[in-house]
């Protein structure tokens, strides 16, 4: 029996030895589908960087752009620093603090969770920037995202999300003789998330204030400042599409336990009939009311329908997903509308797709959630899980919006959120960032300055597709300009950083030769002009310090040796 | 014994516990499979979208990416409510009927094969939408979509694809004395899905007939219509080729069987190496036929390998795949020629991508599938298979050429499937989605409106570039116009909708002082010219119900105030 | 008894599949992560591609994008026909070679680590043409594309990635009386990929000489040549953001074995970490320096730190990450001045980023790897794995360098590596690919023909986005020009190609009626002009021999035609 007794002991340890690897493996998997779900769901990030791009005018478009992959970079280190400790750090009901910071104290196999967290705060502060678009300071938009994935965001997912937050751990009640534990439901965040960045997006634009020119001074009339490419925000809806399936999809954070993938292909199937669904009714309101089928109007429809599915994915069926996705739509082309009508100036719809998305997809579970909804069930427990939804979504406008307030403004109190309206009028690209999104000289080839000279001198501006200028048969790009050649001169001279001149730091000023001063271009024949390059004053660069009255001199002469040798 | 027993028993329960645990998380791990493969093929969206933006002119860019975006939209509806039912549900081996209409009675852990199924739904689609480009109505794009997707596709992937289509069982032949089952082999779909959207695409573009320009009306000149942007058409390669290898691996539809990723990675290896000879044998042939290495040819190259590779890559060789990918390259310059020759025209090419990629590659699976292929075996069984491959083929194009020809020829008898002429010059972002891809106005700071004054005013064009105008060194950004004052004036008394005027609605008028009439601008100084802003007759809409006499009496008197103030 | 061996039996022989069962399951998901992160990690090929385009000039745009889309393709065909081999096929500690040539007698279920080390050698490849973009011939592109996959960087992988290459081996030592073994480490190639890159384009961008017009030719002063389109970079810098996860973390090859994803986790928090403070420090250093908040540096302060995070993203612990990061941003400021400085040409600042920060990566795992790194532990060990480093930094260096120089070196002496000054002047993508990246006629409805004859006939450019011309308050748009009947005539006549007639095939002179000869433009009223379109003899091409006198006369013929028609 020794041999029986070791077998059964072998056996024994064997079967163990599979259960633990079994265990483990499944572990590794689960972790691994954390991470392969938040690298596809930072797809988002681009998606929503491509959404405010196509929002903003052309001088713009680089601020839009820097800011949205900034995000990434400012919220994964306040996230790590701050906003997972107060999250996910053990705590009381209300916050976390215990561990986390700067992942210090972190079981390791929870580091795939912490990325995949990221992802989602990552979410949440971008939402916000797109509201702010156009006018905010640069300095001011490092704060406030810092400030919303480290501080205003945690918490809330701390509530909602920890199994010590009071917003998912709810109340006891007696339904039908038997205890039960009813909270707030919020399977991927449309209150968590999306209502908060929604609420951040609302307070700063209150407090930052329309942009110049968005409704008429005098008249109050609306003057729709038109974004600048269509093509970047169907970019970005396809991978917010992408990105959201991810989302959603993933908050089921595991996928090898029995029925993980149910729940799964629901949430993604759910998603994308939702967002279908609120991508129709959207087009279709707008084409009642407006006339037209907009691309844009259907592509923010689209997202709303997404925002508002995430409340509920995992527990609506595909013809739930249908109800919200149509309410949503309709629900953001009247949230749009309203908040234009109220002089709220948001130029992506962050309020309308988040704010309002959220909320409706925070109140939508309990009406539709099968089989326990207010639709389906209409009793006491649907009730309540109504009462738990609107309590969660009270706290959560609260707290994001009494913060927000308090943080946008300071900010606005200290006056580092706006930028002047020169900047603003200018677009913050040059002036802020010290490029245009289309340099206009990496059009042809040729530097603004010749380009400018040659307008000048032909009287006649030269699109650049139609390549080179014939002017007497002979094909002038090959001929050096000696204002170029001087400017160049001037620059290996005294400057020595590396930077060309840009035109934002010079004035052209076109001269009569008879000195009337300053005319209007183009009156008279290129022979009678005096072209003037000057240090731009309204600019001044380090370029002015040494813009000295002997190269002023310099460029003059041979400007008029320029027309000497041609002959006049 | 009693402890023998049941130690016995115990230890039969725990390894049939294991197994089930194992099938349990396996079964898990193929539903996640088809879910993040799925996820990843959501890319080919973007990429066909992309392709399509990038074949299409500036004035038809919206309109195209807009189509692709609910192209998501439409065909999910479809699938879900029709399609799937009839392609998956039981039924006998050429429909199905029983379940799944709109997800009722499926089985939850089918839900994430809906989720797949759907977006190779989606992708034959979206093939058909390219060749209709830039002249079909909005509302004809609404309706073929979603008729191709809820039923001329379904029961051909039936057909193909379940355990009872017909081309699948296929018959049962006597080979070297044994019974052997040949049917229909299509793994990933060049048959089921590329040649099905490839057929309606053909029949699509024939009975819509060509754009307006494609052809010389009198000499029947080839008139190439060149789409508006290469960067567009490289994107979408690029999420094409990512959203392929998802396709083409994914198609094994799972990923825990023993040898499953043996035939993945043969699948995605050999998806890579056909576009890729093939994009160089589409590159080659270009250069010596077209004197030029052509970005477009390559791009269409690659995807036409990737297309004809779909059929068979899960039993080719990757020598295999070399050659199917040369001759689907050679295969789609000639087909791109011919079609065009015909004079049927297909702004992306989607007949010669789709329809002759994937004829080739449900032929080259019959020629090139080892080790029983007919260039390898040369037998029996391979001329069978060839056979039935033919009867697909066959199958395919009937049914949907058929179907493609009833529903687009009603369509067009209804005279819903076109647009009018005057749309299809204008563009049909404009009139049918009221916004430009790339509204002018968003490209400075100044209205259309703004813009169009101040070219009048200075007799010159002024390129946003350039920023400012500067006039009597003066920046004119400053100044506002009364134009513009009246017109907010006039919008914000009569219209409600938040609306302002957009440049469709408005004709600008210059009119010589002394009035003879309209005249052609920039012929005369700007102070002998009279500027009347009237609405558009040919755009009737709201504005012009309210444009009364006096609102144009205000325009014109406030004209010449400007002309005063300016001292004339 | 007999009961009691055939249960032992049973039961061993249970056990035994079981475990069998469970390690095919776990071979089959490692297969399939590989196949999934190699998949995600193709989105840095268009992350390059769209970088690349993003810093070239537009005229050479469609250029650097075709290359881009040529990589995948070339390297695929590269990899598998030779690099496989050389790099992982058996051999000694040098190089491999008996097996893989073409995939020959590959294990199947080696095929997705194929496919997943060719991604990574396409990353390799990659980074040279951007750093010889604007001015390399595309065939010279072809034969290095090829060369470098294929011979020069599947070495280095031998030496560094597989068990017999002598940099991992390293040697044995004794470390405080225990034999160790210490070598290279470099995780997910900061050496063995990015170095490689980097020094090829060093060495390119050396041999190939700057682009016409980088610095001045009398002067030398830096005249700074800007890209075309910032959105491009923030896309491209979105997806390498993806796609470097996915590089990063993939790099573990498993995600089964107990502890594998918290590698994974740890490399891709890292990744994320060090690309965004290596973002801040590229940011600040430049605001500092060149007084702008510069989008350019900070996305490719991002991939720098990316870059350099690739050696130790499994070693280091976060707060490293940072530290690398910083390193990573300052490194890549001080080297693009340096390389800028020394007069080399890189357009895409390839060497800043993957020299400067491949080679920093390197290093910083002797210094940063957790414990064992010299900040921690400062012991001979730490500098042995230093002086490995340095080993492993200098024979890559040396390698590539060699070879690259031989292999650029032998291009320029055969006169085959950079296209002529001309097509360098004109941009490469009308000369070389026949397309414009925007074609301007995509812009409106008219052809190039058109659109010149309107703009000398109104002597006003008429941008596309006013939409038509009102001429006599008729819309010109309807009127067919009788040249472009006449065109039309002869393209149908003599040519048989399907080509239009593109500008840069034709000359457009402007007479002055009296026939003074070709004078400039918009002098003289149109009713006074003659326009004649004659074959462009600078670009001989098949229209030029067809166009005779007898058609240029019908030209001439119907342009009088036309102006007598306009009733002058």
């Amino acid at each position: 029996m020794a041999d029986y007794e070791s077998f059964q002991n072998e056996t024994w340890h064997n079967i163990s030895a599979i259960l633990t690897n079994i265990n483990d493996i499944t572990n590794e998997l689960n972790q691994a589908f954390l991470i392969i779900m938040g690298i596809i769901m930072l797809l988002m990030q681009a998606g929503f960087a491509f959404i405010e791009a196509s929002c903003v005018r052309c001088k713009n478009a680089g601020n839009a752009l820097l800011k949205n992959v900034l995000d990434t970079s400012v919220t994964v280190i306040a996230y790590w620093t701050c906003g997972f400790a107060l999250a996910f750090g053990k705590g009381n009901s209300f916050i976390g603090w215990e561990m986390y910071w700067a992942s210090s104290d972190i079981e390791y196999e929870y580091m795939a969770f912490f990325f995949f967290e990221f992802v989602f705060a990552a979410t949440a502060a971008t939402l916000v920037s797109g509201a702010l678009s156009e006018r905010c300071d640069f300095i001011a938009y490092f704060i406030y995202s810092f400030l919303i994935t480290a501080f205003i965001y945690p918490p809330i997912t701390h509530w909602a999300w920890t199994d010590e937050g009071w917003l998912k751990k709810g109340l006891m009640y007696e339904i039908n003789g038997v205890q039960e534990q009813i909270g707030f439901h919020d399977f991927s965040g449309s209150g968590a998330v999306h209502l908060v960045g929604g609420t951040a997006a609302l307070v700063g634009a209150i407090i930052l204030g329309p942009r110049i020119g968005r409704w008429h001074p005098v008249t109050g009339a609306d003057m729709m400042l038109k974004g600048h490419s269509v093509p970047h925000a169907a970019l970005g809806a396809f991978l917010l599409i992408v990105g959201f399936l991810a989302f959603n999809g993933g908050s089921q954070l595991s996928m090898t336990k029995k029925g993980d993938n149910i729940i799964i292909a629901l949430a993604i199937t759910n998603t994308i009939i939702s967002g279908s669904m609120s991508a129709f009714s959207a087009l279709v309101i707008r084409r009642l009311v407006g006339r037209n089928w907009s691309v844009l109007y259907t592509v923010n429809g689209c997202v709303s329908g997404m925002v508002a599915i995430c409340g509920g994915c995992d527990v609506f069926r595909p013809w739930g997903a249908c109800i919200v996705g149509l309410v949503a739509g309709v629900g953001f082309n009247f949230t749009s509308w309203w908040v234009a009508k109220l002089k709220i100036d948001d130029p992506v719809d962050a309020v309308a797709v988040h704010f309002n998305g959220g909320l409706w997809g925070v109140i939508a579970v309990a009406f539709l959630s099968y089989p326990n909804g207010i639709l389906m069930a209409w009793d006491r427990r649907s009730g309540l899980m109504l009462a738990w939804q609107i309590v969660g979504i009270c706290a959560v406008i609260l707290w994001t919006g009494t913060l927000s307030a308090i943080m946008f403004g300071a900010m606005k109190g200290l006056g580092i959120f706006r930028v002047s309206e020169e900047v603003e009028r200018k677009g913050l690209d040059l002036p802020i960032h010290g490029e245009h999104a289309y340099p206009p000289e990496a059009y042809d080839d040729e530097t603004d300055l010749d380009r400018i000279l040659k307008i000048l001198e032909s009287g006649q501006f030269t699109p650049s597709q139609l390549g080179h200028i014939l002017r007497e048969g002979k094909d002038l790009n090959n001929y050096e300009h000696p204002e170029r050649k001087v400017s160049n001169q001037y620059a290996g001279r005294k400057r020595s950083r590396g930077l060309s001149i840009t035109p934002s730091e010079m004035e052209i000023v076109v001269k009569h030769k008879e000195g009337i001063g300053k005319v209007r271009r183009q009156s008279f024949a290129p022979s009678e002009m005096e072209i003037v390059v000057k240090p731009n004053t309204e600019h001044p660069s380090r370029v002015n310090e040494a813009f000295d009255e002997e190269s002023e001199k310099n460029i003059e002469e041979s400007i008029n040796n320029y027309h000497k040798r041609k002959g006049q």
